[in-house]
């Protein structure tokens, strides 16, 4: 039996504005965003630019906020979250370019204030996820989630109210 | 044509115990963990405090294993894997604090020895995969699973038998 | 508030033959494979041995590429998008011993030129996607799908024609 150990902070941030008491943990990759205080981001995150993270946020590992994600106060989101900015996306265009920011539709989705998004879940763009809401863990959403309900499944469908 | 070679050893290792023969890859981030004999842990992989791994084990890359979870010997574990521990995650109590470990309750999921989890899966909490069962890819498991039998689907249903 | 900057970066590439213009971001793990011109690689991603990838393809952030994926040219693979290989994945085999790389039948999967993967979606193996299809995200991807159409859902099926 052996016990390893090996602690160095591992990250790739660039211009990552961090409010009071929050902490990024180990491999997280972020650049051009914004989070408030008393904030939690964990390992293997990726957090792209102009998104904004509101106050008392847990990111948690693996999850990926592409630019076009808005995060209010007090929002969970759960390990290996994944949301999208661009309904139909590809590669190249027809020219046989690699495609560029001008080739393509940024849509925004909304996490609303204390709502909590399962682990495991993927989240089409456009869409707002309301107040208190609960995403059940494994689930695609693909249209809005009003406040206070709790939605499962592929697609993701009401269960129930809060 | 270039070719690219950068070999070195990137983990964030916490009093991690291993067994002879025990393996771990790249951008591991484990802590307060113990792993059996001859297992391999593939990149990108989170270990939480408490988690014991069994014997010849495989967890492959990108797979989460939260605090709770029990994993016995000769256990594969696919790619992106998710458990989950928290039925109702919050990120923040009513009083305006970031929730503390307090304010929830830990439940135990138990993957018995031989059993597979397909890449792609998210395992909820409170659950017990049985001895040689197959949990297909992609699937979200919200009940045990039997011993031999192969499960699969979002919420996963039996298939068959082995 | 606090600007924290961080800019480093930490990949382990063995072996990786890149072209011209490509691009590999932080957090990458791949060996012994081959990727053509202009082609961009995200955070978090593995790719294993022998996959070869085309000309002006995206890999997004978290995603695996395993043995026996073959992307061609024009691809677009989502975050989190995850290859199988193996349709019966065990840990060990009856003699108590790891499975090595003789115990298991490699399972080829092909993306063809064009195509795009939707973030979050697993790909079952023996599979080909056709030309210019789609994946929508969230998508569990269990036979081949057809050039030019549209495929979601788990298990995935026909949306539409392109």
């Amino acid at each position: 039996m052996e016990i390893l150990n090996s602690e160095t902070a591992y990250h790739c941030l660039k211009n990552v504005k961090i409010g009071e008491g929050t902490r990024i943990f180990q491999f997280v990759n972020a650049y051009n965003c914004e989070l408030g205080n008393d904030c939690k981001v964990g390992a293997f995150v990726e957090i792209q630019k102009g998104v904004p993270i509101g106050n008392r946020c847990k990111i948690s590992s693996h999850s990926f906020l592409c630019e076009g994600v808005v995060i209010e106060d007090d929002v969970f989101i759960g390990h290996s979250v994944t949301f999208i900015n661009d309904r139909f996306p590809r590669a190249s265009v027809a020219e046989g370019k690699l495609q560029t920011e001008e080739d393509w539709t940024l849509e925004y989705t909304t996490v609303k204030k204390g709502a909590s998004i399962g682990s495991g879940s993927t989240i089409l763009c456009g869409i707002t996820i309301g107040e208190n809401a609960i995403v059940g863990a494994g689930s695609v959403v693909t249209k809005d989630v009003a406040p206070n309900t709790i939605v499962i499944g592929n697609p993701a469908k009401k269960m129930r109210d809060i």
